[in-house]
């Protein structure tokens, strides 16, 4: 999504479609103090805050795992890529504040295709003044991947990492969890703000957004922080999503509690925050799952102990 | 490629190879003082320099479009993705700081493959410093698209930009032009040491690097800068790939060195610098190829003027 558009091995001739479509992009800019040089040359130039750490994560979305092209609209693919890169910073409880972006479009998509997409990262990076910066657009025989890269910076708060918990803490969710493949994972709002005030409160630990699914999350921060952590099943907040999910499951093993609490445990893509430590107060809506242990592994409370295991996404390399 | 690996929407139970390679990943990283959080949380933590301007931008290479994953080795693709950033770095006469990357891998391309993708970004990224501090891997029934974002610091040098050239400057290459898909746009060396050489001796006034093609960026160059410009067809260094392309060209009209020249005003992935300006000396391999104007355009003199169309290469969206 950039000035520069693309450049191949190729002898193609001059195609229509690409400069009209930058030109557009370009259109869309406004210079900031922040942005002295906004796309228009090979790189973007932005003044960083001397007082400001540097955040900086890329996440991408695919046609088939993270979307259906077949069924979501360009401006919600577009929207969900930015909020799964602005939930990143949430994670880290950094302030968004600028991203650039790769998109490689099926051939004959077209200008609005591409037009709205863009349009679906404003959607999504306008509210917290996050600015697109640059980037690249290509086409190609192959299917629609969507990459962006955020910078966030620090602005205050020191980043919370995962590797921070410790025994005694407790493990806190900030909302109900589970069936975001009904189609919460495509409209969900990044915990940006409420991040920000758990932070800046004090008492957090350790913090990550769940997007591989709490078991598998809560894993992450049991082992970047070397402790463990036990769950108390009655506690997790379950989605009406995970409900609706788990009465679907009609083949599934199972009552319909236990099931619900599955999803609630391994779908992903909620988004929301999972973090440790002792918070003076919680906000509504953020509740209490359990405690984090000195000793290692992870375990569910649920009328006796058994180990968790850590069921959630994993890319197939 | 990161620590975070990747989330999805969907059910899949966790596949061997994934965390295997981001372990991996993560024992490439030594931290640094530049780079306190490398890759394990959900964003890496820069520290930036007060005095640095970043620059920042994204290039990605498409199966197909920018390399043949049947030809190609994955190191090779992965040190080209990177020298396309790097050489935006070389475009605006900045030092390389920070890459982060996402690759979307056909399934089953396994994990030796990954790693081979990243061994290439460190191939080309180590001899600048330029640490891989994060990013995003996926795997999809697609095929493999690659992406860098490049973080670029000023160091003491005024960022070079498209839009400076004035009536008057000279126009110049840094190196023989055409014929780069015979195998160089896979194996070229971006100009990052010759743009900052070129920048501190003073009297550059536009700079790009030449991706598109000759024609075509200069048309870049005289569209940011609003002025015209006169290329000599006898100065224009001929690669001798594009001399060999030329001799291939048996059916295509005109004399050899006619379609020799047209090589290298069109084909593009040169990644050699065209700059404009008065520079006080020119270092080896560097050479005029014309002069701007102050009336719009372009022209080619060769024995004779005539305008010069911006050909190259345009993805068709």
């Amino acid at each position: 999504m950039a000035e520069d558009g693309g450049s191949g091995s190729g002898y193609n001739p001059p195609m229509p479609g690409e400069l009209e479509f930058i030109q557009w992009l370009r259109s869309q800019q406004t210079p900031s103090s922040f942005v002295p040089v906004p796309a228009g040359d090979d790189l973007a130039v932005l003044r960083w805050d001397a007082g400001d750490l540097l955040l900086v994560g890329a996440d991408q979305v695919l046609d088939g795992v993270h979307f259906d092209a077949a069924v979501h609209s360009p401006r919600q693919i577009g929207r969900k890529v930015m909020n799964r890169n602005l939930s990143d910073c949430a994670a880290m409880a950094c302030l968004p504040a600028a991203a650039v972006a790769t998109v490689a479009l099926p051939k004959r998509a077209g200008v609005d295709y591409a037009r709205e997409l863009y349009l679906g990262l404003r959607d999504a990076a306008d509210p917290f003044d996050c600015a697109i910066v640059g980037g690249d657009t290509g086409s190609w025989d192959g299917k629609l991947a969507f990459s962006v890269t955020i910078l966030g910076r620090s602005a205050g708060v020191t980043p919370v990492r995962r590797s921070g918990a410790k025994p005694g803490d407790g493990i806190y969710v900030t909302g109900p969890l589970g069936g975001s493949i009904r189609g919460r994972h495509m409209t969900f709002t990044p915990r940006v703000e409420l991040a920000r005030r758990l932070a800046q409160a004090g008492g957090v630990t350790a913090m990550i957004d769940i997007s591989d699914g709490l078991s598998r999350d809560l894993r992450h921060i049991c082992r970047e922080s070397s402790v463990g952590a036990v769950l108390d099943a009655a506690a997790v907040p379950l989605h009406d999503d995970a409900r609706a999910l788990a009465a679907e499951d009609a083949m599934e093993p199972g009552h319909q509690y236990h099931r619900a609490l599955v999803h609630a445990l391994s779908d992903g893509e909620d988004y929301e925050l999972l973090f440790t430590g002792h918070p003076p107060a919680l906000p509504p809506g953020v509740v209490r799952v359990g405690s984090i242990t000195g000793e290692p592994g992870m375990w569910l409370d649920d009328n006796g102990r058994r180990p968790l295991e850590a069921r959630g996404w994993e890319h197939e390399l």
